[in-house]
């Protein structure tokens, strides 16, 4: 048996097939197989790409079987065969899956839609990776939280942050969704304020001064953030730069570079060649970012698929201890997937 | 010849229009003509109305004769027989027609697109009506600006408002338009923060401490506003709801009656009858509105196409002096177009 | 007692509040009331305007209580005093519904979301209003078989159809609808071909040959259809054109006057002052009408909000039996609520 | 020097930059430079590409430098160095550079925007590449031509075809467009019946009997066209599906497995790790493709920003004459490419 972390994606859609193809780039980690309910072309194509298939019930597995997918089983038979599983299942599906992984014995990570009690660990690697080590589960924060925290505990990390107010404005459904789950032609501002993003990231900075208001637009290219920020003195706007340069996964983007909208942004992801033109960094605006004394206003953009990925891989490293070093991992999960400071420019990267 | 302040529109588009039929239902002013450049079903409608149709330029005149549009006249010939016209053309065309109403002794009203410098003069009723009378011109602000004054203005009344934070989620293009105008399927922030609604907000209420984030969003109902302000004081919810009532053309929304989109509320618009569907008020989500010690959070809808049409009939009044009391020119306007403090309960209206 | 006939609506949505309306405007009928399940804005918009409500239901009672409605009653205690009752609650209510009305012996129309066997009988003004005068209960078809009835028919009582294959490119959701029911940035072409609109056609015109392809698309405003029509011989645009004119409830778009997309027809629509911008009649596009041989292409728009609405009244009529006469009934009912041949020049109207 | 073909992109945007990745996959061919106008970071990822930038203008050139671009020179310098340049430059530009290429005897392939007058002769590899062989030019058809004659070329291969009357769906603006250049909420007919496509096609293949009706729709992912055939003969579906499959470039979708969509449709091509989700075949619907007696009904997929690339590819090894087998070029491009005949079951390819 090698010494891979042995993986197991239970989840095969828009965020668990990202992990997938993370798991499969690590040197330390090993794909045991892809779990899913579906029949369709989704596990079809996890098949073409030679991914070990199996059924996440037995239900699943009598379709599976009558839609001809070559199936390599059902997840149960797989749990003493693996060491974490990555679940990224829908919401509520989740913590029933989690007493079956308790009980096998197995590590597991879940993701945002999960709630903090779930697990009683929230993760993101840049903020918290030493807390999770040898943990036997946590919960990756969603991909709005993950963005909060990466940038808030920037600035926190810089000594700058007082508190911070921010509007998110969501993408309404994913790009491939045809089943009537879009909003069209509106705006929807969601009813209570503050949204739950803000108080979720203090499940990973306890003691984040934020407040959220959320709207859903009519638009599927990921979310974006506008931000107005206290800071605990009058800076530079060059500091500010610099607190975020000093942490991983946050870019720049550049109005002045013609990269003036969330399309655009994707455009360019896909031009640089990435797969399914993932963005993992936060796509943070450059020029535009202002600083008016003690106060600092910036727009990012969370691409809301893929920016959990590479936390997610950190996670598996955490729990099971292979790296007890945040910094590292992180480190080695970039280079991996392929994550730079400066999209244009990546020689520039620190990573 | 009539008492009546005898009225011209130059620029029958989507403000215009609003505004001619706005000036037929007030009692203190009559509809001299309408004037445009174009020749197809959008003049033409103005036919059907009634509205006596002038042609804005000699070229503009030979296109509506061979295309059949029975025309009155052109602007020019009209220069002496109205009091003021109200400039609803595009940006640029303003600051032409600017100097030939003032060699032909003509009030004029502009709207937000031009600059403050132009008439030296901004205007929103409930804020400055009275440094309007007797005026030669003034600019009624935009739809965004109207908004904040409007807003912030009652809060500054109420002796509450330190500072305000705004981020403004805009509407792409009007929703008639089809000529490749939109943004389809993303976010398109502005490169510049604050975005100038902030500032132009202070050619009205000169003191105001605003600053704005706008983006485009990818819808055509109408703009959604969020805020965030610092209060003077902690105070209750209610009392902050007291500061809003008691100013005019705000009106609230509620989530828990299931207003809870751009578009709900539209519809809602057009079940009340309302001509085309106006929201002639600032729609602010009651339910929504939080308090926490002495800050403040709330979303609102502006609907940019209507909003300022109230404005422009006052400013009518205040240029020509025939009301020099802006609060009576405000309710005799508001009862004439019938502008309501509640939407779903107009009796408690205090208009 | 009024001799005027009791007409009550269950199903205070889309369709049945613009019912509501249409009955309001009509001298031979009365509206007993409206009766719906929901407490939310929309019945009390129907409270401002003055309608009776009902509860359909008697939780719906106990919701529309709680939420301070004033009620007029519930559906049942009705049933004895009206005439009519004009169905318009969603899918799959409606078959229990019409036991209900059976046994009261109250007549009853149905919608097109119906199938044609609940009732037997598939009702189009202009196609077969005399076979319904006496029934008991008919349906009225559905927006998009409306318009391929009154169409074809058209050309068929022009002795012109021989075969007819349209495509059908239909709204997402309605333009309220917030709630996550939409479908963003994609085409999604219906799995059975012929869709289902064709052959439902037949249910009103028996001997009709047409087949359908339908596709939704990432619009909310009306459907538009694009046909190929056999024709008997080859014929002169103007002879297509007159085959068109010569029913009611067609109506001529023109491009050359700008009116070139499904939101600038609703543009001029709202511009005309119609009651929540509605299109009753096909809005055909005159200019871009193609005859080559004895073939004819064109194009035309269905605004599926509204269309129905006039077939529903005559419906009422006929069921009653109160008229005879289709084309009085028409008449009388496009007079009453405003339709025209031609939105432009409504003098040149027929009607 | 190398005995590959030389080739310049002269165009680097949404098609250019394609073709320039195609051209480097081909072992026949090698990519000398790309050259463009713009500074931004469409160029800027050029760059990082490794692929020689050059200025296609003097003024670019400045710009360009300004811009810190590196820049290889601009493309006058170039021409001597060239065998052929592939025109993606947007239109009217390329007829002026045609007499630039003309001048400096360097063969050139245009793009689908320029008419068929330009060089006189239209290309799609399937049909008509021997006609192409030696010419000094040629012009690439658009994306829905090309779609059109393979698709239907097939059926005439098959002796099938008498005539085809289709619907096209056209897409608004291309995703990664945000300079208001798109349709919101709206279906714009084209005001001429048939529109060009349909007589476009006949550039290529003469006698096709082929109307179309053409539309704009709210969407940036691909075209969808719908098409009614009139057969030669009743037959069945097998050999109508045998028809298609007897040529390059289709591959059939099936609703089936749940790509019931434009946009499915592409996330399973970013799914099947294609370079930026391209799919360059016609994506037919298998399961929705009805046959009646002598009629066929079938809804198709035309990804527009790629499905061009495989044909310019070939149009290279027509016009430099280095293959004179269309058969072995289109087997040798789509091999290269990754084109398959069945996306979910590539081992069934016949390519």
């Amino acid at each position: 048996m090698s010494d891979k972390v042995r993986v197991v994606i239970n989840g095969y859609g828009v965020i668990g097939k990202r992990i997938a193809d993370a798991v499969v780039v690590q040197d330390d980690m090993e794909l045991i197989g892809i779990a899913d309910v579906v029949s369709d072309w989704r596990i079809k194509v996890a098949v073409e790409k030679g991914y070990p298939v199996y059924a996440s019930t037995l239900q699943a597995a009598d379709q599976m079987h009558a839609a001809g997918i070559p199936m390599a089983g059902v997840l149960d038979d797989l749990m003493n065969q693996v060491d974490v599983v990555a679940d990224a299942t829908p919401k509520k599906v989740a913590a029933a899956n989690f007493e079956k992984y308790k009980a096998a014995g197995v590590k597991s990570i879940f993701q945002g839609g999960e709630k903090h009690g779930l697990t009683g660990h929230s993760f993101v690697a840049q903020a918290n990776y030493e807390t999770a080590i040898g943990r036997d589960s946590t919960r990756v924060v969603s991909c709005n939280t993950t963005s909060i925290v990466r940038t808030l505990g920037a600035l926190k990390n810089a000594g700058l942050l007082k508190k911070a107010r921010g509007v998110l404005i969501r993408r309404a459904t994913d790009p491939w969704e045809s089943d009537h789950s879009g909003v069209m032609n509106t705006v929807v501002p969601e009813t209570v304020i503050p949204s739950h993003q803000g108080p979720d990231a203090q499940t990973v900075i306890p003691d984040l001064d934020v407040m959220t208001i959320a709207v859903v637009a009519a638009h599927t290219t990921s979310h974006l953030h506008a931000w107005n920020v206290e800071l605990t003195r009058p800076v530079s706007k060059d500091e500010v730069l610099a607190a975020f340069r000093a942490v991983p996964r946050i870019a720049f983007l550049r109005a002045s570079e013609g990269v003036v909208a969330l399309n655009s942004t994707l455009e360019m992801m896909a031009d640089l060649g990435r797969p399914r033109g993932d963005m993992w960094e936060v796509g943070l605006w450059e020029d535009s970012l202002t600083v008016k004394d003690n106060e600092l206003f910036y727009n990012y953009q969370v691409y809301n698929q893929a920016i959990v990925v590479p936390e997610t891989i950190d996670a598996i490293r955490a729990l099971t201890g292979i790296e007890k070093d945040g910094s590292k991992s992180i480190a080695k999960t970039d280079k991996a997937m392929g994550l730079v400071r400066d999209f244009l420019a990546p020689e520039r990267a620190l990573v």
